[in-house]
């Protein structure tokens, strides 16, 4: 019983040591040795200890239906992209994958291919198309292709306090080609939420707390491994700086601006608008 | 921006390296190294990763104004006891410190010297009495103490829903010879809040919410380091256990069973009654 800064450690083990679960047993012995030589290393002062407390209790009670603060501090500490990529170890040639983020919604509306999945978001018209292949090569037919991104004032249909419509979100299928457009708006940089206690650690840190403009993607396809993934616009003034760490090169591409005219859907466009070209190489599930 | 599981590190690193504070720089560090490491070493899953996040905000979301579920967390993953050592290495001969727990309120009531705290909270009486010292030997005068401690159901004041007053918690100061005496009421071993996340992470590690029986001490005094610690009362079957990992051997004590008769203050009792003598030496702020 005679603990101290020393055996303290130890004595955690010891107490968690007969845990049912093998795997528990092993993840609980890590997180308690990297938590104590943490506050070890670091020489925690007791009112250091308590600010921590504070903030953690303040994250948690931060969150809410609509607002998840511990994934965004998981994002704008690396962990989410950690986890994203140890996870995703990919062969060659595939697409790369990234954080989830906080906005994804699971009971998005199936849209057919083609439609407009503004849905009523405010932005300059954009045409999206590609092809989903297997990483050899095959064409991905009926591929489940969940689609959502900010709009031009950067915010997510969710963060519209004062409206329950999603927009900007949508769930299509790739036809018997692998091939999928659809209508959209242009992505716009936006801020992470930092009105909570990860913005205010981020002005503590003296950074800001801008994503780079982006289309989410998540794809799920039988015999594939899911992809979780975002097509980022490539000229984006936050592309090397982004709060959450999830530009990846391979993932930027063109939104190209286009003069008034007909555009790739036949529709005929009175201002200009923008066409996006993107393929998608998934891994598979059993190679 | 080409970040993957093993730069991923670096960047988060670097882009907190320009925070104004050195110290929140090291520490940022320090946490964001070990955070980072614990999910490398662990192949830490999303599932994980998600359960994470999960367990943390309700955490978050079960702390009110009278519970803390995060300082429960730091006290049974043994961060708390940790933190506390580091930062009161004393003098040899001094009392020891150890934890400050979830359950001290900052405004109990002042009670002269030999008041009841009680204050009508349950248990069988106990009469307690003592000095305080400094580490040289002299008696501290005026030193005040606030002592707080649960009844005979395991409840502290705080915890009893339907109820306000405060009660067995008061604050006295030590007389011009350095003592100081009350009456209150025997403390008995109760389980922490276990009926929130952190109960449930005690039952996936096979472990026990019990802490053994206790008097909580919280003494200033001029010239002198604040002492933190407690009283644990011989043969409670939860010494070697303390879910919080709050014992220290130098801190158990008697609780002295009596007959019926005179108490120490006078008062003649028709039941058995329980005495604790406990003497505290302070170290000195500035020796």
């Amino acid at each position: 019983m005679d603990l101290n800064e020393d055996t303290i450690t130890q004595a955690v083990l010891q107490r968690n040591a007969t845990a049912a679960s093998p795997r528990l047993r092993h993840v609980m012995a890590l997180l308690v040795q990297h938590l104590h030589a943490f506050a070890r290393e670091a020489s925690l002062t007791e009112e250091e200890w308590s600010a921590g407390i504070e903030f953690l209790t303040a994250v948690g009670q931060t969150c809410d239906s609509k607002r998840q603060e511990f994934i965004l501090l998981s994002d704008v500490l690396g962990l989410s992209t950690l986890v994203t990529a140890s996870n995703h170890r990919k062969p060659r040639g595939c697409t790369e994958a990234t954080v989830l983020g906080p906005f994804y919604v699971a009971n998005a509306p199936e849209l057919p291919l083609g439609a407009d999945i503004a849905q009523g978001a405010k932005g300059e018209p954009c045409f999206v198309r590609g092809t989903v292949r297997r990483d050899d090569g095959q064409p991905v037919a009926d591929a489940e292709m969940h689609v959502w991104q900010s709009d031009e004032d950067g915010f997510y249909d969710v963060q519209h306090v004062d409206r329950e419509v999603l927009a900007a979100r949508a769930v299509l299928r790739s036809d018997s080609e692998g091939r999928f457009h659809f209508r959209s708006i242009v992505p716009e940089p936006y801020p992470i939420p930092h009105d909570g206690p990860v913005g205010r650690m981020l002005t503590a840190l003296n950074r800001h707390p801008w994503r780079p403009a982006h289309l989410h993607f998540l794809i799920h396809a039988a015999g594939c491994q899911t992809l979780t993934t975002h097509v980022f616009r490539r000229g984006d003034k936050y592309l090397a700086s982004d709060a959450v760490f999830g530009v990846r090169s391979t993932l930027v591409a063109d939104w190209a601006r286009q003069e008034p005219g007909t555009a790739p859907d036949g529709s005929v466009m009175t201002s200009p608008f923008h066409t996006l070209n993107f393929d998608f190489v998934l891994a598979r599930a059993d190679p």
